[in-house]
């Protein structure tokens, strides 16, 4: 199970991020990178995953909604998220969520 | 944003489903586009956000929690989830969630 996120019993919340990028990605992925880094300190982390296609989707796992604000409020965040909305995304979609039941299964 | 599900106000509900397949893939990409197909057809659907990379993520967003257990146990797709379990998937996470608010962007 490590390729998922090792979640607790629910009630948690995960913040469903859906992307389009633009042709522009200079810095993208350096910036990605430290984002995912920057995430795993900050309190209440729980785990992320996610995966690209014809869209890119990533869900971050955390244990309260302030935890969620917190990251989103984040100094240096906030400047990744301002690049972002300037250069990198065509469009996104942010859906924070009360994970309310979950059920896992490995082989 | 035709890229991303078309989803109302909130509340709505999402239910993430991450994989990690086998190596035994036969039937899989006929039965799952059988099941994209049918879920659009269910009561209380609202739209699927998926990509993969190393794990696979798939988000279906709903109206109502009743809507997403009529999917569950609807007859065809718990016999593809039947030979999900013994075939396709070496793991999966299913998390069921209620989106508490969401944020759209587009250049």
């Amino acid at each position: 199970m490590s390729k998922f996120a090792q979640t607790p019993e629910p009630p948690y919340y995960a913040v469903i991020f859906t992307t389009v990028k633009t042709d522009d990605l200079e810095g993208y992925a350096k910036m990605n990178a430290r984002m995912f880094e920057l995430a795993k300190q900050q309190k209440g982390y729980l785990g992320i995953e996610s995966a690209r296609g014809e869209i890119g989707l990533s869900v971050t796992y955390w244990e309260t909604l302030e935890d969620i604000t917190n990251w989103r409020n984040h100094a240096e965040h906030k400047l990744a998220q301002a690049e972002g909305y300037a250069t990198w995304y065509q469009a996104f979609a942010t859906r924070v969520c009360r994970v309310e039941r979950d059920n896992f299964y490995e082989k």
